[in-house]
């Protein structure tokens, strides 16, 4: 992998780097919608066939015990969780609002995969409650290029929140 | 409305979306600095003459009632609640600060009207108290294009926030 | 100074400041990396030599008493500070994230200093506690232009939080 931080020197790879954020960002606005607006069906979208999806609590992260929360393997995976959060699923009406920033590309391999890092935060509203930050945490994420733009061949949730419910459902 | 999501496909296209993405999100800045100045005589020209200006619940936008919290119809409107909050009312002090992420350009129609989308949260700070999410939402605008830059048309404010006060008086 | 608003008016201009705008979110997004992995050494480096920081309460700094919570002038100073942090301190487990966005570019002085300000927000999440807001503010920036990049002559974090401790150790 090259780091970002040299390939920064040449003018034109910063100019390209550039245009891949900010194309990153635009890709993650299109996907915190797609959670917001609540449509579950559409998420598995985002992935490459072969896609790889974790929520990962920081603590074990840092310390390379990256056991998931929630873990999808292949989009066939992320499909059935979408279609098993629909279907059978009951919870408490609630709003999500994903926020996200500070994107970074901290790295391309030479096949192309794009190696890009975000902040996410998920503000959840409750009946009778004040709107809460139910989630931030940090994208680790790895891009590729299909004919549609960029999909998503890696996506971990590195979460710093630490009060959250071992029945998180929810993908961030 | 062309949608934007099949404009993106021709790359001439999709540079402009992006050149407008990134002016929306200087016109928000700039919108949300005058709001956290508390410079509210200046919000109103971020309005063509017409301009509309809604804040509504999302339980109500999304059922298709969207009755105003605040509903101003026109540039005098705006300014007569501009006026008003600075002239006869009394209130805590307080500190806000908002938040734009996420902005998404969603369509643009014949007349070169441009639908946008971004996140907004309003952090408020009040005496002796901990920083709070006081509303977090969305808007739905339509910006056009003037002499000096972007006007909004309108911009409707739809706010995830259950327990926001009905005393609610200040513009997001 | 020349005022950003009329710099805006210039095509050739727009698009520099908006340049200028993207490079300094990619500065704070790195800036807001390296403290969020509690890389303290590396803080200072994102400043001049003769560089400027300062925490202050943002009633303080409209009544122009700029007091800083936190205050160093010099890079002597700043790396001073990063390794009593580093080395002397100790204090209960907990997690940062640093949220910035609307970066505004406010200014270019004829020695090509850029003024700037932007928001931030930290986010800290303690052993048992929930993610809260523990500060939002304002940075009042002063970049200027070296081989490798921008770098800070000042940065003025100017917080709205009232309940900040006066204890408060870490830079943001």
């Amino acid at each position: 992998m090259t780091n970002a931080a040299n390939l920064n020197r040449d003018p034109q790879t910063a100019a390209d780097l550039r245009e891949l954020r900010l194309e990153i960002e635009e890709f993650n606005y299109a996907y915190a919608q797609t959670l917001d607006d609540g449509d579950l069906r559409a998420w598995p979208d985002y992935f490459t066939d072969d896609g790889f999806y974790r929520i990962t609590a920081r603590e074990n992260w840092e310390a390379d015990l990256p056991l998931g929360l929630i873990y999808c393997d292949g989009k066939g995976m992320l499909t059935d969780r979408a279609v098993a959060i629909l279907e059978t699923v009951t919870y408490a009406p609630r709003y999500h609002q994903h926020f996200n920033s500070n994107v970074r590309v901290t790295g391309i391999d030479p096949d192309g995969t794009v190696h890009a890092t975000s902040n996410y935060m998920v503000l959840r509203t409750q009946i009778e409650e004040e709107t809460r930050i139910f989630q931030s945490g940090r994208y680790f994420d790895r891009f590729v290029r299909a004919p549609g733009g960029l999909l998503l061949r890696s996506r971990d949730c590195v979460y710093d929140t630490l009060t959250i419910p071992n029945a998180l459902i929810f993908p961030v």
